[in-house]
């Protein structure tokens, strides 16, 4: 069966296989256009860019593509650097790397250059994918840090504003690995709002532009849906006092199955 | 406002206040009849039993009660002892302490002692309190063992046969303290007709005889509500797999809040 082209959203939970069946960074590959794709690596989030940079270089490089770039920004004012300006006008799929998503923020936030990226993948004309730190930067609300070990209360996470790729949702990764379940809730219950979604490592939450969701790789990808929430008690009490949330949905797909947004509901693998 | 003394059962997460307000302590105490009670301590679950036994028995003699004592049952032919049979005829209160769960079931399970206590709380006639082992115990099935940091899979979780005290439940304490969300969503894959409580330390899910529960404490209480999933891959992936859950309820509650368990639904707090 031909992979697709079609290009597509790829929110990775970290720690994607990057050796073996690579087949979430194969799919990213694929939605860009395979030996066609003329990818862009943003290693921003990382402390060492340079060398992560190159490892994502090396493994698009051995699928085969047309030109590959990896942006290198290290000051906002590269944001507006007319090469890699350029550069995001011919590509066909962004891929953003892990590190600390409050610096990869700092760095692209309202920049030109992503303006000009988030703008592209809304019309559908090139894919965007990002793994852990890259992943939390996709929502316009974003987990910045927190904890675990705790009942959900408001001082367990840190919230942030990201890069707004897919406004209405709240992402977390590393999820069920680093038990992350009360985090999520907590980032939830201020903003009852957003689809909640939490990505397992190796995992991936795949965009289509037709509203479905597609889930890849090995783990599950939780999305926690607050929408019907009938109460919470998250703007009555103190930071660290326990939260409630009443009537939440919560669905856990994996590999091959499908959310849909609009339908606000699942769907098994079809075989 | 006076304490209620109608009979309940009461599940504890484990490492209730023992110190200080005691909440929870009081109000088991409360329910089996206050300074009128008679209250059975049974400390099998624990490798101490005398120590915790004794801990417990200064705790409930400070509240002041009429009869105290401790059933140290270290043997299973202790589960037909007259003299501790006798007593379960006349107590109002009955608590089971911390420990391993396994154990307590090893001890407990289908003696004469432990069926004539199930039965008389179930004709609402004494209370009943479990705390950590000893609320794990209270479904028909049992989470025995277990770890946590992976994603929902069948291996994240043992299961055994529990004390059946309310057989349609399935219990986890120390919930969101040692991120046991996965853990309970593995169980539940596999029995969704039960609901799954996820009991927080210092906290309590209080089952009264209409049908509702009552959430007493300082954590949360998690329910967690399969009984409209619309789909699992439970009974077709192996044991590590991970685990598709589709259309799950989520409901967390805190202190005060109620959930009925008929109406499935949850209720703020009255002030």
């Amino acid at each position: 069966m031909p992979l697709s082209s079609q290009p597509a959203i790829l929110i990775i939970g970290g720690a994607e296989d990057k050796v073996h069946g690579r087949e979430i960074l194969q799919t990213f590959w694929s939605r860009s256009g395979g030996t066609d794709a003329i990818i862009g690596i943003i290693p921003s989030a990382s402390r060492e860019p340079l060398l992560i940079g190159e490892r994502y270089q090396t493994i698009f490089g051995d699928m085969g593509v047309k030109e590959l770039k990896v942006l290198d920004i290290r000051d906002r004012s590269q944001g507006d650097d007319s090469g890699y300006r350029e550069f995001v006008e011919q590509c066909t799929g962004i891929f953003m790397t892990g590190g600390d998503q409050l610096r990869l923020c700092g760095l692209l936030a309202d920049t030109p250059l992503m303006d000009r990226i988030r703008q592209r993948v809304h019309n559908g004309e090139i894919s965007l994918a990002g793994t852990s730190a890259g992943a939390a930067v996709m929502g316009h609300h974003m987990i910045a840090g927190g904890s675990s070990g705790e009942w959900p209360n408001r001082a367990l996470v840190d919230m942030a504003v990201g890069l707004g790729i897919v406004p209405e949702i709240v992402v977390d990764q590393h999820f069920h690995n680093r038990n992350r379940m009360a985090r999520l809730l907590s980032a939830i219950s201020t903003h009852p709002e957003l689809l909640g979604l939490g990505i397992d490592e190796d995992t991936c939450a795949m965009f289509e532009r037709d509203g479905s969701v597609k889930v890849i790789g090995q783990g599950t990808v939780s999305f926690v849906d607050a929408r019907d929430m009938s109460y919470t008690n998250a703007a009555m009490v103190v930071a660290n006092a326990p939260l409630s949330l009443h009537n939440l949905r919560l669905n856990i797909l994996v590999h091959g199955e499908v959310y849909h947004q609009v339908k606000q509901r699942a769907f098994p693998r079809v075989i």
